[in-house]
């Protein structure tokens, strides 16, 4: 199959490296021709250019750019497109993206590949980035079932675990297990750093260990996605960050009336709920 | 010089051994006879009983029982000790401690080393605990220099980096970085099991990944644990917990209204401040 990827990122990179090493016929766009170069010399794909007309050829097009970038991507795409290609993105938000490019594109399929890594572009790109990940799949009634198909059949040939839902369903999963704890973790390191006495904050600085790095971890990290994630899954992360305060302000309410009883109950209760949303590979 | 510890679990039992090896005749009580046999049995102590008396011996005796039991486990022991006896604890609060202890025994240091494991009990004690690791001394005004000097020569003989400062300081400081964070944790497991459609909770549970993970890591910890924070550091985990909710709620506002160029301000400012919090041997 002739398969275009468009944006040679970590993402893009990486399917180009796995979808070749099946077999494929990869064709890779980048804006960047010092990417395009690097890609074709590393066989990350099989031909690269910084002109979408190179997937004039394409069966099935990955569009792997920033999130921002993939309508106006697509809408300059299909000009050049086969009347039959697929197009897919990887966009880590699915409803406003779904809702855009459906109308430019009838043989689109939404997905999002959960995996990643802490570095990003062409020089992160790893074989095997999918295997053993979750990858959603997010078909609308009106997606071509032969296009679901297709793009289904080429996920699961990466060896990942295959989602199917609705890009609303995504999105609100995506608010509480993505989303909504960047904003719980970046809130705590904020609410260190406004202790006022500078010898308590220097020696919390000092003290904090294994607990405080990863409940700010994914706090710290990069700001540009955290506002992304905002931007464009506005409804569901405001409506997790709501119920968030909720719970919250019930364990407040709980340490201020010295409940102990009721606190002891909800962190029993949260300890046995968690391991739920462990899957092997990330136990503890 | 002879030291004696009470409750010889992961903290006690790993005392006896660092201590044993540098030289120090060990005296352990434990109110259970069997971990008394097994504490002698595996090198833990020198000798070993489920009785007080033991101790009349001891230059030095570390009280390390959970933090209930430390201030009636002292007012059991002072009558059995010699007149310039040492006494110390371990518990990982120290306000509430030192205020009631203080009065029981002229010479007694409070003290945090800030090490652990996830196992508890003799069966977890291991060599070389404290070594590199924080361990706090909250000495008064009043504390008989001498017997914080010795304290302090005992803790550096472990290899333990001291910190000294006043039990609120303590108290306020592990607030932030170990007590708040349990809450913050404990309410992200709370919230995301609050979704009301089973097929997105369930696609929330089975896409749960490493960021979930870690951020929710220590709200799904021991209970007790969780609960004896709120209880003995109550004011300061209060005061942690409403600043906290003054960060999210001006977090949920941005979001509310779109305001992403504050929302990038705020998360940049996480992510320049996270690493001040981050020694060299807890990096990512």
């Amino acid at each position: 199959m002739n398969i275009g990827i468009v944006g040679l990122g970590l993402i893009g990179g990486s399917l180009g490296i796995d979808l070749r090493s099946l077999g494929h016929q990869v064709l890779g766009v980048s804006r960047n021709s010092l990417t395009c170069q690097l890609a074709i010399e590393r066989g990350v794909v099989d031909d690269a250019s910084v002109n979408l007309t190179l997937l004039a050829a394409a069966d099935v097009v990955f569009v792997c750019t920033p999130i921002t970038a993939i309508a106006p991507t697509i809408q300059q795409l299909v000009p050049h497109l086969a009347t039959d290609a697929i197009i897919t993105d990887v966009g880590s938000v699915k409803a406003a993206v779904v809702e855009v490019v459906t109308p430019l594109w009838h043989n689109f399929v939404g997905g999002h590949p959960m995996a990643g890594t802490a570095d990003s572009g062409i020089d992160a790109a790893q074989s095997q980035l999918f295997a053993g990940n979750p990858y959603v799949l997010t078909p609308l009634d009106t997606t071509p079932p032969a296009a679901v198909k297709i793009v289904e059949e080429i996920v699961r040939s990466l060896r990942s675990q295959v989602y199917f839902c609705r890009p609303e369903e995504h999105d609100r999963a995506v608010a509480w297990i993505s989303h909504l704890p960047v904003m719980v973790s970046a809130s705590l390191i904020e609410a260190c750093m406004s202790e006022s006495e500078t010898s308590v904050l220097e020696l919390a600085q000092n003290l904090a260990s294994s607990g405080f790095r990863d409940t700010s971890r994914v706090g710290g990290g990069n700001p540009e996605l955290g506002v992304m994630m905002a931007r464009y899954n506005h409804k569901s992360l405001w409506r997790s960050l709501l119920s968030y305060r909720h719970c919250l302000d019930q364990l407040i309410t709980e340490i201020e009336q010295e409940n102990w009883h009721a606190l002891e109950q909800r962190l029993q209760d949260t300890r046995k709920n968690r391991p739920s949303f462990l899957s092997e590979d990330v136990r503890d």
